[in-house]
């Protein structure tokens, strides 16, 4: 560090560089003087409806002394308060909504909505552990995977952000599955509709696009993706129905691909492991492949 | 925000609808005043195991100036209150043990066995880590492949929580190895019997189950996946043998499906990636899959 | 806890092995009291530097009040400051360096040089922001993109780390790419060759290897592997190119395979999804595997 | 840092030394396996009170949302639990109880003997509320008061403080009134006897000692000591009454020194600021002191 | 904790009691749905401001590699958006005024008038730092002064927080005078008005109060009183001028009190410490007590 | 918020003032490239050396279960690095000091010569804690007063502060009292030389300055000045004896003030509260002041 001036000199290089980069991007020179809400606080946000979701599982109370009747309250006005703001910022963010009475009595109602749909959410995620608990021989009880699995906690964050994404919500749904991304390694696009009981094994890998369509008491393990036969169009593409539809009662099995906006995989249907589907498949069917012949040779 | 008493109305509607959510559910209501431990005590827990087993690399000493005779004893003492205390908790949430005074000394016997066990888990990972420099030609040194590889995360996070699942302790191991897969996608059950010298490269994906045996120098490549044959029986199998048996210097490549509680790769064989084995493979051999035919055509 | 003796006992006897294990490794005991910089320093740096190639995104200034003249200078002070000491710390600790004013020279030359390609790395990230939208019909705006793609983060710090390691600075490009592997799933050595408008999608399960050349224009989705073709021999391959090259306009489609060092995807090519290719593929050219005939069979 | 042998050996050095200091006192070997709560632990549990007390100004809810009805439970759950295992750690390190149902059932009558003190508490410490915005022309509201003013602090801790003193728990009241001293600069000791509508402003220097008794409506300023007459003779005095009586309605201006036992400040009496009382005073006067005559010389 | 229903009943009683005292008070109930900013937010902005004014002291970037015509323009955007949120929520908190685009321009105003008066703060706390130079033969350079001075922590809080008092603005100067009292022990009224070059020396038990006028170059040792004369109307004295005036060159040495509003000390005059002051003093006197006769007793 | 131009040019404007401000001081702009140390992280430093000194205390550890004998080794090595770091930067800072081998092996003699220190501090504070113990009523056991009191902790820090004051240290010695002033309003100057069995009660107000001497068995309150008897001269004053010397088993009762270089408190002697000293107290005296006479008037 012998010659500060050097330093400086690189520095303010740089510094101009960037700055004709800035420039040349509008996303950098906004015009209206909001902000997104901040990642954290949505995380935040998240963490609150978990704690009121599950009573005594992720919050500091111990629910042995917790009269349930009181719990939810206050949780639930914390929840509105916050949601209010962060759902106000995004769409004055995006920049199609001007400040003002009615625009605020309508972020009221989109908030009051999404309160609204949280015991419908509970009831949901519920009926997800339940099928959890009966669908993994390696699960010991209800708690732990309440505690520990990343299937649940995934489901639980696209359950949240569904509702949002259906009011039409900028920015938020997304930031929040891709939140539950990270840290489970299970992509669900908040745009997915996906039916009550859905169970999700070990989970990394998993990838459900958003015009999937799931039923209900549906089984994926590992490495699963629902996805889009052929993305070489981009944006064009946007809106249509490009994810497949999956019936009640079907099983996908780890790394199986099924692929494309008309495929239909019937209701009782079994989707043995790394199948690779674009074809709708009757209800009631079994589908594997037929292995590649295995070569084996002795070594040496 | 026009109305307070409409946001406090909206407010009371979902807060009923919870509670009564709430009473349909026996977890949420526990008759005994435990709770288990915080997740981020557990991980807390783990963050020192990891400091006092790597001395010098994930603590705020230089390893420079410590003299490592002084170093183990009062981190161990740390590790000793703490998972005490953790057992204890975990021991009555379930519900099976009564507080006093022959608890508590049941409870020291089994912290005190897993303390007894951490000079073997280290001498185990330093094995693994030796291992990794070994099969990885990215790898530059043990130092880099401590500080970075998920690899030797997950497989020091599942030698701690294996030694916890031997002594039948309930939660504890499945969420720290849960906590490691959300940090590496590596997905080992702590049930798992895994010799020395596993090594694991990349890691993304990979799933052992909780009956799987692998014996010494195994290596295993992203998303490889040693799981159960079928599961539709789900919780009917809880305890039986679901899992593959992976003999000595076994090497599986990426993207291999090894399923099935018969099946047995035997010592020194290779799998080649992205096979898919349901049945056992002798000593010695290499198996690769006659790949699907590829179709060529050029574009437009 | 009956008797303290006994368990100080047991952690003294756990201590002294503990010890013994310490001293069989020469990696604990260092002769230059110099540490690696701690992981949680260098995520922070990142954390600096995706401030300011972002402004207004990630840092807590509204881009709205920001006059981006005044913006980028005093970010990218700190930035050099913290680099380099981190610099400086990871060659002492490597040991081959001496302190004193000519190794500080040359810490300040190697700093100056990554400064001074911070313009560069944003305006490739700023390609890939656009190819992502481009590609992707799921992606509603820029902002989203930045805001949550965890393609996007993984290829953001790929790029930081890749000058690092051109500059030959040990283990912090590696620290780097692991916690957004660890982040997002997507593994990218930051010895790989990435050319612009790169874009990932979903991501988790990707893995691109140290010696890999990516040309331009060029799509990647989940699960896709550019590794090696045989690992056998680890460290004897260290240094040798042994993942293959990808040339411009190529897309690989979901959990393709693709191995070698001789291995070139030539340019405008495509290659489908669930694939294993171990031989170079022509220009211009459309690759997908006859997929297994599948079997399917109704379930009773 | 040229040589690490010999930093290595003054740090041994200075480690015997210590060691040995260690070894002649007997705090530092304890025999039972307890150690006291966190003072962080224990400033928590006052923050939750405080949160409960003053609803929605210090937690995070918005009072406008709130259902009162609902607010207080959980907290006082949390509370609950909290200073049960604080007390119980408490009471352990001590060492003159022993763990088992019996004494866990002690701590549990010691810790609902508090909860149900807290109403009380509160009303207490609302009265004192009132008295500080009828007593300061400058405040502009409770709300003020409540937010910002140190000497309601101080009360609103002493008052928790002080229930824990009458049930004889031991080290937490200190550790409490002592955290409010650093924070305020106003030391009340927890033993003191304080009646309703105390007022305090300014309050930095105001030491009021361990057996003072204080009436209704009592008003003190800054740097007023209610003190012991003479301390010399340490330890000796443990328990007997050193500290004054302050009658109802009685003011005591800024920085006057009323001390000992036997000193009593009749109802109604005003002390004017700067005296030093050290006999009693009759009801209904006015003291002050004929101030030293000032010497006033021009400066040339 | 033998019985959950006894421990619940407990909490239950608690609970309604302390709803019944919520309900008494107007204080809990709000009818508009905007909470105060928090605490710890305004803190943040104290600390932002602080940062600017210092630039290199104590923030993150090291003053040797900022160019400082980049400096501020970042951090004075941060300070806008914040303070705009905090005295929006502030003003409607106190609920004489109702939310619209009329409002937001007011805010709007408000805000940009304490940005204009940012530099001469700056200007003045500068100048503060001087005189603290030039008046402690203890302080060996301005650095130390301003990194660990008490004086002048307190203050700079006090002329930011002077600044908000003057805009009217409600409850936000009062925090940050009360937050800096709790850190030094100096207690500055926001109202107060002092002139530049002002010196603090020590500084614990120093209170200034609301009307008080200081004049240029005053200096105030530790413990002084420059108070009300007075206060027992209380409520009824609100607004009239109760404190005194110290004019030009004043010095006012330890504990000395002076109170009253029509309390003028004249210019250059010197009182001494330990003084009780509650006339006018003339310009260029010197004002020391006849000290109390001190009583010598041998102790035998 | 309606004009994002007019916000950006009022920041704009004082943008431009502050940066004016900046240049015409020199403060701001530092020719060499190093930074103080942060305030927190000498607070760091503070509290790893606290938990040395009170193993068990302040540290996560249980001293039940810690073998001292390996206690002190690896947090002294903890204590070793970061002082270094911190002298090595402080005196770059102050800028008298060139980088090379030889400042970096000056300052390991420096950090050695504390650390070598470390035991005698320990056995200084241990003594203080003994005499705090014997002379407090209140005090009911070590472990309160090593818990809970401010005297302890001012005590403790200036015994540090002092060792580095001895060395030269710049700055540190003064941001740790200042920090401790802060905590406990005990303002207790690095350069001043007190004896061992130092007792300090309540504290609050209690100032000692640079040049103060304090023998052995010295006890004194809150609101003690130990003080400079006129500082008109400011800088001019700087290194000469201003403040008392207070002999062995001195007691000096709360709110006296002691002032001047040549003023001795002979040993044994006692000085009351509120007295004002000037002049030296012969040995085994008694000092109270003729308090003025109190005119006591009824009221009404």
């Amino acid at each position: 560090m012998s010659d500060n001036t050097r330093v400086k000199e690189a520095i303010d290089k740089a510094t101009k560089r960037l700055n004709d980069n800035y420039k040349s991007q509008g996303i950098f020179e906004k015009e209206i003087g909001e902000n997104l809400p901040k990642k954290a606080d949505i995380i935040d946000t998240l963490a609150e409806i978990q704690r009121v979701i599950f009573p005594g599982f992720f919050g500091k109370e111990n629910s042995a002394y917790v009269k349930l009747d009181n719990f939810a309250g206050s949780a639930i006005a914390v929840i509105y308060e916050r949601l209010f703001k962060e759902i106000r910022s995004t769409l004055l963010y995006r920049g199609d909504k001007k400040r003002g009475a009615d625009f605020d009595q309508e972020v009221e109602e989109l908030t009051l909505k999404f309160i609204d749909k949280l015991p419908d959410i509970q009831e949901l995620i519920l009926k997800d552990v339940e099928a959890e608990l009966e669908g993994d021989p390696a699960a010991s009880s209800k708690e732990e995977i309440i505690f520990s699995y990343p299937g649940i906690y995934a489901i639980f964050v696209y359950r949240v952000a569904h509702e949002l994404y259906n009011l039409k919500i900028p920015y938020i749904p997304r930031i929040m599955t891709e939140y539950a991304h990270g840290k489970t390694g299970i992509d669900i696009n908040p745009g997915a509709n996906i039916g009550e009981y859905f169970f999700i094994d070990h989970g990394t890998g998993i990838v459900i696009g958003e015009t999937t369509t799931i039923g209900k008491h549906v089984k994926i393990y590992q490495g699963v993706t629902l996805g889009a036969l052929s993305t070489m169009k981009g944006q064009q593409l946007s809106g249509t129905k490009r994810h497949p539809t999956i019936e009640d009662n079907v099983v996908i099995y780890a790394n199986a691909t099924v692929l494309g906006g008309d495929t239909v995989i019937g209701k009782n249907s079994v989707i043995a492991g790394n199948t690779f589907i674009t074809e709708s498949v009757p209800e009631n069917t079994r589908v594997s492949a037929l292995m590649p012949e295995l070569k084996i040779k002795s070594r040496k």
